[in-house]
């Protein structure tokens, strides 16, 4: 049996009992660590379950799934994701290839961020689509999240941003000499985050009027750090004040929610209450928000 | 300090190890058991914790609140919600009352429908609103999920349906007359589901063509049952072929998928997987989904 078991969102107790139990007796456990992190290493999952964890990164599970799959019509593997395991990335390649070898699939559902954002008070019913923010480079400023977050708001409807996370990269250099080196791990923080949806909002207005305006320096929006974890921090502000909200915030991992007009009441009195700036906070709020459900 | 825990969607085993810790050592546990419901008793609950659950029904969480913060600035009460504690329902309410009372609050996420749904295999991130769907009376059948589902199909997005459950309902009789007597529960199905879709399509094409067409009896869906479950189990077709898919799904909690068309082939592949009848589905994916993001 594969087993694809979700790890929550924080340390090594948030795995359900029911997953911790197949850990504990499955013949092989690997852990994927290339699309999200807990805010704990290897060594302490391996100490917690007592037993090896084997890393998968990006390549092994892209190219050599059939290692990850060996015997597993026989015996139990364990596939452990960080978050829920069909939550923000799914693993369906790796479920399909099971299929065609008739390898029997189980899935142990967690808390993910798609559904834990849901501790900033707003409702998950008025979110939109879910998008993903890469760290631009100086040639690269990919900006479709721009057109999926003007679908989400035309509607009214608030935009969970995911942040990139490099882990295992090598450099343009190392990559060109084929040496396995790699950089240090980098996460995107709010502030970032906030800052190139700013850059491309000033892109686009330079490219026509038409196409611009989907939000401001003054849209309301909340930076979240550590979801579900002890430490988790909320800071709300508007876009312009989020740039600079990373040392409230403090270390990774970092999310953004760009706040639709439907907002309810209700969910504003809720995220006022981490706000930089409260008096800002109410009069953007009664300006651009109250009301325009 | 108030926690707030999530049980996830099955049965005891899917709470997590953090959270299974602190039932076990709080001065109260209450079970929010009137928006979902896990696949075991309470019964079995207070087994598996060896201490007793209190029920706390609507009105109990709404007008008696302050029962459930009793002295929570001093002792530990453990507020279990099934699924995520931010998840389909949000416990706002209970939580600005807390923090009004200045009660420390921390939050024990858990997988939710909202999340866990990735599991049929249709990527989260292509997903829009979600709507909920009440039981039609003869004289009530609210038909606000349509223009929700209008909007996310405009932009191509998946609708994931939340199927309403009853349960310590009275009849108007029995309201009417102060008898606190109850129904039995009732939990919707899919059939139900999309029957109440396609009649509510029906009406709007009756009140003028332009309104209506926001999907067909051709329209693919997929149903699902149990999610997260040992049982879990997935029906994809189309509306008309889901009228008529219950018995195969079995028994609650049923929720429904109504796909967009941005679906990646990969998802239908996936979902075709599940298909009532795999030639039609891909009749119908080829002429009106693939391709078309």
């Amino acid at each position: 049996m594969l087993y694809l078991i979700g790890l929550g969102l924080s340390d090594e107790t948030d795995i359900t009992v029911k997953g911790l139990a197949i850990v504990k007796k499955a013949s092989r456990v690997y852990l994927e660590a290339y699309t999200s992190i807990l805010l704990v290493d290897k060594s302490i999952l391996e100490q917690y379950y007592g037993r090896e964890v084997i890393l998968a990164d990006r390549e092994m599970v892209e190219s050599a799934s059939d290692d990850i799959l060996h015997d597993a019509q026989n015996v139990d593997v364990a596939f452990l994701v960080v978050g829920d395991p069909f939550g923000a990335t799914t693993h369906t390649d790796l479920v399909l290839r099971a299929r065609s070898l008739n390898i029997p699939i189980s899935t142990i559902p967690n808390a993910s961020i798609m559904s834990a954002i849901g501790a900033t008070g707003l409702q998950l019913y008025n979110f939109g689509q879910t998008v993903s923010m890469v760290f631009f480079t100086d040639s690269w400023k990919p900006a479709s999240f721009y057109d999926r977050i003007r679908e989400n708001r035309a509607i009214g409807l608030h935009t969970l941003v995911l942040l990139d996370i490099k882990v295992k990269e090598q450099s343009l250099e190392n990559m060109a000499r084929g040496r396995k080196v790699y950089e240090e791990p980098r996460y995107m923080t709010v502030g970032q985050c906030a800052g190139q949806m700013l850059e491309i909002e000033e892109v686009k207005r330079g490219e026509g009027q038409d196409q611009a305006g989907v939000y401001t320096e003054e849209s309301l929006a909340v930076g979240v750090a550590r979801v579900g974890g002890r430490t988790e921090k909320f800071v709300s502000g508007t876009l312009k004040q989020l740039c600079n909200a990373d040392e409230e915030l403090g270390g990774p991992l970092h999310s953004l929610v760009l706040l639709g007009r439907r907002t309810h009441e209700l969910e504003s009195d809720y995220v006022r209450e981490f706000a930089v700036d409260k008096e800002g906070w109410d009069r953007i709020w009664k300006r651009d928000y109250a009301g325009q459900q």
